[in-house]
């Protein structure tokens, strides 16, 4: 079992977690670790493959541009290059990629960021409890992987480690693939919690 | 192990995961896989059974006018006729017939049609993530299959892989079972979205 | 294995399955299968017992008055009185009482009945899908069974194998389990229609 | 297997369940059990580790003061003086702390407290079915346990076997692990129907 198998075992676990919740539904959503960060190798779900169905062979190694980097029977996901993106820029170890309905409720209803405070759950992403207003990023969508990752950084701080994309979904991202699946929990309750108390 | 007996196992797997979902309650719902499209043979769940408990020999074949093609312990579903017309007219491989309640709701609300656009979620039955707007057709409910299979057909157009039938559910259907069960998650899905950005 | 420890098994397996579904949170709900009309004869599931947890022991025969007809580690649940009533009332061979959020709150906004029509899902029951206004009846709740069971009494038609007891649950009975689980499931798919639809 | 490792298994056992329901969002939640009252032993789930992947060594032993009362590998949850201070308080076997959306959203909606009234479900947690006006306390959410101790013990009631903390979650409690279980599944009915009436 090599390395890169572990990963893939690790991410079709992790995958068939997040569909079972409903985040994945059709073959929605990816999830990547980064192998090494300098140079970036990156190991992310395979294309078109049901989450709930994946297995430890449907991945695929990518470099920092999100290409590849050996033949392989898979096409890595379309947004490899921001999975890529996001490691390099804030350091991340495993990104996680979902599309649940309340996120993005959530983006047409607050298109210049959710913002939310006191809230015990924020601690669950390194924030207070109280006493500080703490905004969740919006950015608009595109199918420009370098367009989306441009709004990205520029939207990106180090206070919430992910971000909305409107109209489309969820990207949270840790220092691994547990810590990544709490950070998509934690903010995905308090969308849900966002939507539920303006309802 | 016949060929019949095998596309009975896909149907009954895939009919618990879509009951374990909620979205057939009762004995509500059937599925379909064609067998050869020219002349049409199609393998149909049965009526009268809970969904999450079928068997691989609970299903029936039938010809193009829905009636079995043989002796069997079962009658098809009484919805066989209108799967027949949908695969005559889409050229689809299986169909998934479902009741969930957004469905319902979103056809009361949106009788002429359920529009959506700017939406990811687009992409997964084929259209574009924004710029285009989608209509998934809403059409009237009767008992009677021929009527439905009418509206169906004045309905219907390439651009979305499913139709809501009005009170009553949604049918979706793709190239084979697995498609046919993605195009269901996904309509599903843009559905509780509509309803749930309306409520 | 008995007759009465099959029953047991039955009725243990249902209640896991009810419980999954959120319907019977704590140790709420109860679940019985007629084993002789008349005199009548009844297994009842226990009081007390997490429904989740249940094993084919833990259910109680009871006669037509919902007493135990023999010595027994178990209490009958307190509602034997009532389950008794439906049997004798309706000819049910089982009887399932949940606790689903929504048959409550819509018990509070539609005292005098929820009236449904126009729903292929009333097919479920037995009533036509189209064309028919169905009230399903809401009555008081009360601590005195025999009170309850009169209220039902007055309030219960043949048109729906189910009554809501206002704030407190749902009552739904067939000619065998499947047959009360599949009624317990369509009247529970109805009421959330109600309430999502008027939200 | 000692006394202390068959607590953490029931606690790892319940904490999966609790989680499997989404109330332990992230590592959100911790759940106890008095291993005796005079002077307080308490097993306490630690802290950080993701409640549906707890083991039953995943769990620390506390005094009074909520210490660890040996070296352990883990830190006990940071919420553990506030376990000790219900323990002492009310008699408690066991505590479970949970973070619904549902008991935030009505703290914000009610933060003098949810009253509730004429429910079948009160008598889950030992109260009237009807004519009884119950009061689900809200406490204000600190960082300080003294501090949320002190309010806490303001609060409480021996009427309801909870207390929500604003913007934070649900504590509820029992004799043992399984009646601290129901009492948190009652209540949270409660919260759900409250949240739902009102919506």
């Amino acid at each position: 079992v090599t390395s890169h198998e572990l990963v893939g075992q690790r991410l079709a676990e992790e995958a068939a977690r997040m569909a079972s919740l409903g985040w994945m539904r059709g073959t929605a959503g990816n999830l990547s670790e980064v192998l090494v960060h300098n140079p970036l190798r990156l190991v992310i779900t395979a294309s078109g493959i049901d989450k709930g169905e994946l297995t430890s062979r449907d991945v695929v190694e990518v470099d920092a541009t999100g290409a590849p980097v050996a033949d392989s029977m898979h096409r890595p996901s379309a947004e490899a290059g921001l999975h890529c993106r996001i490691a390099l820029l804030t350091g991340a170890g495993a990104i996680v990629h979902t599309h649940p309905v309340e996120a993005v409720v959530a983006s047409r209803r607050f298109p210049d960021g959710v913002v939310v405070d006191n809230l015990e759950m924020l601690k669950g992403i390194g924030r207070a409890a109280s006493g500080e207003r703490v905004t969740i990023p919006v950015i608009a969508n595109s199918q420009d992987m370098v367009e989306l990752g441009d709004r990205l950084e520029a939207a990106w701080t180090t206070a919430v480690p992910a971000v909305i994309v409107a109209d489309h979904g969820l990207y949270a991202w840790g220092s691994d693939l547990r810590q990544a699946r709490h950070h998509t929990e934690i903010v995905q309750w308090l969308l849900n919690f966002t939507v539920l108390s303006n309802s």
